[in-house]
């Protein structure tokens, strides 16, 4: 093997990656010894001095450890570690949701500045191109100055609608600018989508776990929610999705199939495409949220429902906050069939969304930086979220299981059963540590010994810190 | 007299704007003959040429004439009109409101940027500050790249809340940082009120004529309505609100108690306060619009309700999208004791607004530029407001009324009763000049001889040709 060093970085950081990769996939386990300094330097045709800086790294992560006069072993602490599997509910009945208190609690722990931002999913700003964006919003604001103060159309920026159908190709979604409604953040899509389609009493069908923001919303419209299991290696099982949809009245699904906020379940496209189309037999609409579907892993993008959707019945809701700039507020909504109805609720709701935000990030994709960046972030979200899984597998308790996602940027850990999630936070919240407890996932209480961690901020010692120490405080 | 030049006006501006002043008035009336030129020059100590310049302008608006080898006279045309009154219902009765599609073909209308502008309350781009706010944006941007990429908290931008709270001193509301929400416009403040008072079937109170989308939000939400008058003249009577309290089980009052849209009525502060005090001990909250308050062309701001509340029932809405960029869609709620309730329907809606609009307007207003843009933006609107007033009184048919406004940006105009308004809206729209037919402002058929007419736009020769037109199509 030859490690060359990219543009720009360390190549004790590609010796250290390398190394990490082979403990994390279990190639060298527990108690092995690692190859001497001097060995691994013709390994890998670099510098002694580069291992040396590699292991020190790796020591610091914990990964490995040295021995006085023996050389380095991989610490026996460090294990492979299991993904929880879906909770399946006993059995499905509608339940009303509760549990605006504690999620109120959990958001404003989120929105913390002077806490550990292990509760924040969307990337820290070293990872977004606020530069470049702050470049292109003075350009666009000078260019245009009264465009910049008047109202946009109720759909939005007409450039910005053309951006994102040109891009949902990529998707298969498939959308045109008309089939476009700007929304200030994927929230608002939810929102417009929702009370396009229910009334107060209505049943909708959601995944358990689900975004916690969902249920709030849930809530807040006075709806009942029906929860069917989301697996964290399956995501949906198109049966659960029939079965529901036979028994009850369902008015409308809310699903996130790529790599669901807390469990990163991703649904397979052959799923995706079964249960738009059970769906679509019964007449239910599908609200779908995919604001994680750029950050895969993997080689492609997946599919949308949106992107098998025959009849107009799938509501897709996306936005740029995972991946641009959250505090824009730029997301959209391609309704569908309702777009009468969607429109309506916009345009009652709040006219239309600001124009400078939406003039930015036209400009910003259409001057084609986005792929790029998208490229870089999905590679940093991937290595943040391998640090984080190692350093949860060596400092929590026996036990524990952790999602191995394929996107997205947060890890669903399910801590053994008599550790109380809940507890947890609050004692995390003490120690300046922001998490958020698995109960507010869900309207049972199916996940009170789970919490999500966010792999969103720059890996750094005090990350890491922050994670061993939640460790501790989850033994004690 | 004598006729002094401000900084960056124009002598014959000066002369133009006296000599129409004492026409609008009634002191010189149709057929009466004006001084000579030199005459003229002499009273005024102007030269002959700035009065020349004056008398041509005048002519150019139609309001004087000159005979040949006779000189000027007010034309004959010229007379004094009544102001619209009051509608009362024959019988109070709650109406479900059911004016969307007309509504939405309104709205469409006004957003059409191919028509004259008659329909648009908002002040044309030349009278928004534009440039200084483009600056503004791109330094606050440049110097806190990250902050702006980042999301806002859900009650919004703590300089921009306090810069808000700093300015009610005005018009008494007295708000602290701490009791506001920031919110994407007025429209969203009086949504999020609304959606925190009543559940879907609730009946509200409102004023007739009121804003139209205010109508639009009632009926998407499900809601009834009862509709009191509003007098062009008074505004709203304290006796009418009792009356209905007493009757009827209202779950909120919205009412614009400073400038109505369309009706531009001023509720004196007496009323406020003893609508208040009725409101206040039925236990019945009240939605207050203040966005036109700033606009006063009198001598001092009128007050709010809010400046009233002595128990928190009242929810003050507002916004800068009369006075400096509605396109920024930054506006505000101040909920009283409803904040918790009122937090929750904002964060489920869409979490937050956008954060550069948000730090851009905060620090134009912390700069200072506001009092004296809006100083400037009120000596146009009432200038503009008095154009049109005259355009309409000597083109429109016989038997026209047409409100006196003491600010904001719209004026009513009744139409004798034959003609109906919203033929005349399709009319004007075949021609390309967008107006607003009166119908969309009620639940009720009561204002089908009525159109609204903005005065945002900047006079010129074109608009006043649009107006001229108007008066021709409703005389056919």
């Amino acid at each position: 093997m030859n490690i060359q060093r990219g543009e720009g970085e360390y190549r004790y950081k590609k010796v250290e990656q390398e190394i990490s990769k082979h403990i994390e996939a279990g190639d060298i386990v527990p108690g092995d010894k690692l190859p001497s300094l001097r060995q691994m330097s013709t390994n890998l045709k670099v510098s002694i001095s580069t291992v040396s800086h590699a292991y020190e790294e790796l020591e610091k992560r914990g990964l490995i450890e040295s021995r006085p006069r023996s050389g380095y072993y991989v610490r026996s602490e460090f294990r492979k570690i299991p993904t929880p599997l879906a909770k399946i509910a006993q059995k499905l009945e509608p339940h009303t949701v509760t549990k605006n208190k504690l999620i109120q609690t959990a958001l404003e722990t989120v929105g913390n500045k002077n806490l550990l931002p292990l509760g924040v999913v969307c990337p820290s700003s070293e990872l977004l191109p606020t530069k470049q964006l702050a470049k292109i919003m003075s350009a666009v604001i000078r260019e245009n100055p009264e465009i910049s103060v008047n109202y946009e159309s109720i759909a939005g920026n007409l450039q910005l609608r053309r951006q994102i159908a040109f891009r949902s190709v990529d998707c298969g979604s498939n959308v045109t600018a008309d089939d476009l409604i700007i929304t200030t953040g994927a929230m608002e899509a939810l929102y417009i989508s929702l009370r396009t389609l229910t009334r107060p009493g209505d049943l909708v069908l959601i995944q358990a776990p689900t975004y916690y923001c969902f249920l709030q919303l849930v809530e807040n419209l006075g709806l009942r929610a029906i929860e069917i299991p989301s697996c964290p290696e399956n995501g949906i099982n198109p049966e659960s999705i029939s079965s529901a949809a036979t028994t009850f009245d369902i008015k409308a699904c809310i699903l996130a199939p790529s790599f669901n906020n807390p469990d990163g379940s991703l649904t397979s496209d052959d799923r995706k495409k079964e249960i738009v189309k059970i769906l679509a037999e019964k007449n239910i609409p599908l609200v779908e949220d995919d604001v994680y579907g750029d950050l895969f892993f993997g080689e492609t993008r997946p599919r949308t429902f949106k992107s098998y959707d025959l009849d107009g019945g799938v509501l897709l809701c996306s936005s740029f906050s995972k991946t641009i700039a959250p505090g824009y507020r730029v997301g959209w909504l391609s309704p569908g069939r309702f777009k009468d109805k969607a429109m309506e609720v916009k345009a009652t709701t709040n006219v239309s969304c600001a124009s400078p935000t939406q003039m930015a990030i036209a400009r910003y994709l259409h001057e084609a930086h986005f792929d790029r960046h998208l490229k870089r972030l999905r590679s940093a979200m991937k290595d943040q979220m391998g640090k984080m899984r190692a350093e949860i597998a060596m400092s929590f308790p026996d036990g524990t299981k952790i999602t191995d996602p394929k996107g997205g940027s947060v890890l669903w850990v399910e801590l053994p059963s008599k550790i109380d999630g809940v507890e947890l936070f609050f004692k995390a919240r003490e120690e300046k540590i922001g998490i958020v407890p698995g109960a507010v996932f869900s309207t049972r209480d199916a996940f009170s010994n789970y919490i999500r961690l966010s792999c969103g901020a720059l890996w750094s010692d005090e990350i890491q810190k922050g994670v061993r120490r939640l460790g501790e405080l989850a033994t004690e």
